[in-house]
């Protein structure tokens, strides 16, 4: 059996277990922040959660990297993968993966390429928004002078950031939070570079629909 | 007679008086909103008036399901039918299909593709942009700390939301105001598409001619 | 001789005229408004100035109308021009006429529709941009609490506006610069319109002639 | 040897040199803005160098104007060298074409379009953001009323400026901090113009292809 069929059974395999994975980070981490005031045992539990789930990653990467038989170059193509491991907020866009998974299962039909990239454009944005507004809301909470001060704060930031419209009315002040706040906006540039290609190519399709309906001597 | 048909016989006969009903809710709430100093029992009229325009749309909702002689695939396919009925504030997305019957009785020819496109997004945005500025003027007016004072800051603010600019120097405080607001970004960013992807494919169109005219040599 | 090639002559003949008028209209406003310090003589040139070119616009649009012998259509077909005639802030936008106009007598070539169309949204963004700027420090220099103080921050203000950046640090606080506001963030969206849609079809032509160069058989 | 196969020589042999003088430029400028507290002897070098890069961009712009044996007609064309020669923070840009040398020396396969014009366009928002956040905090930090007090707040208000997003908390206030915030305001507009075209045209090819894969009959 060669490197491709192997690590393709392997992808089809531990597609499930990883978004389940995801959706148990998240909501380990949303719970830790979001209710500060639970006994500390939990507190350990979820945290046990968040660095388990991490090491599933970890453990998932080492796997598809051997199997692949490469050296940097997988790295190199699989750069998502790689941002995705280092980077535990981007953690959640596993389970628009799973969510794919889950449709096909009942047999639904294949959407539209344009419903497609608007569906996951809407399910990614929405996913990384509520991971950046916990995380911003976990290192702002605390820090001196912060304008964000509850989780709705927090989510009302994120959404303003999303749109790329920025009130400014509540922005971070921690140097952890801008950063994450960087990476939100930069979400937000291909949000919105999603919203206006698909509008486009959609335009651009029914138009040319409509010239071949045409007689052809117009 | 089919499915198809009745529907499309209902669908036909509601149309005027569907869009007339969503003019009548706007206004009827416009006044509510705007002439606090109005007679209590006008007040009650208006009220009246929002629930019953209300009540139209859920009995149109009711029987259009009823005569599609389907189950849940009819909420999957009349999302924006369903989104109507539940959400009051897109009710008067109604009126842009009544100003098409009109101008189709009045004999006028189909516009272009691109000028519907962008006179249906002004439209759009015009309406929504209006109720959303009553909603969050509504929920704004009285709460502590609140820079949305006017109903003038509430234009100009959802004027600054839908084209994405969003100054931030006034912004609604309140969860259901904030609420409002980012429904009023997601069509902030509906729209950018729909301008910009419009002009993109004009572009295109009008360059893909010039190709067409250019001597076949070169 | 037709309507038709009436209306082409003297639109011909008026090209120059008109945007020469324009330039007076803008250079003469601009004075008024940036040097206050001015005798009162001046002051009366420069207002007596302004209100003459309005009137050769109003000339011009009721001699063409007269040439069209057509009634209420030629409003509709020509709502670019009642606009500037009704609206005195987009008249510098003639001159984006007799800039096209000049380029032409001087026998440079005609530019790439892609380089057309950045060049007049451009051309239009500046003098928009400075018309507004103008139009916004005449309304908000003078009201209490002002943010709008110096020419300078009412530049800076109509930048961030029609960049969609929108910081807020200064905005305009009277119904009348609002109004303006409004106008200027239409102009932005616009002018992101233009700029994202000459970007994507550029790249959508580089893209099918690279395709074209292809062997055919791949 | 003509004009052309002269330049395309020079152009060749002086690539990878001035790359690297930008390179020294943008380090030069960095140190001297960043560290002010170095010894003034070291201020002098970074000074020193900074002149000396630009005496060698100049050098270069005039060798090419020699060697094209045009006029006037040479800034018109290579109206992007202009601007680099006259606008110091736009030289960091040259970094861009060395990236592009060295990936090519390494022998790596020429990247697709869509990845070419992403690549380019996120480098250059980088070196752009990174000289104009150097730039702003140079201008702003010794202004009296600055919100931009420390290089953190000036990378942060780039990052928002960048992205369209805009809070205003920290905002330039001085002239020339100002204009250098128009410039990064343009780039802003000229990234989102990028990153929605790209995916756009992106999603317009696939479609195409799809169109493509289908069977003629459909």
């Amino acid at each position: 059996m060669d490197h491709e069929s192997r690590q393709t059974r392997w992808e089809q395999r531990t597609e499930v277990p990883l978004g389940i994975a995801s959706l148990i980070f998240l909501g380990a981490y949303a719970l830790h922040v979001l209710v500060p005031g639970m006994p500390a045992v939990w507190h350990d539990v979820c945290l046990t959660l968040t660095v388990a789930t991490w090491g599933l990653f970890l453990l998932d990467y080492a796997v598809r990297w051997r199997l692949s038989g490469r050296r940097l170059g997988f790295v190199h193509t699989h750069w998502l993968d790689t941002l995705v491991v280092v980077l535990p907020l981007l953690r959640p866009l596993r389970i628009v993966r799973l969510y794919e998974v889950v449709q096909r299962r009942h047999g639904e039909p294949r959407l539209s390429l344009h419903a497609r990239v608007i569906t996951y454009a809407g399910v990614s944005t929405v996913l990384l928004g509520f991971a950046g507004s916990l995380a911003v809301y976990q290192h702002e909470r605390g820090a001196p002078g912060a304008t964000i001060r509850t989780f709705g704060d927090s989510v009302w930031w994120a959404c303003s950031t999303l749109a790329t419209v920025g009130y400014g009315d509540v922005t971070p002040v921690t140097p952890v939070g801008r950063l994450i706040a960087v990476g939100l906006m930069a979400c937000g540039l291909a949000l919105l570079g999603a919203v206006t290609g698909s509008f486009s190519s959609w335009l651009i399709q029914v138009f040319s629909r409509e010239e071949d309906e045409r007689p052809p001597g117009r």
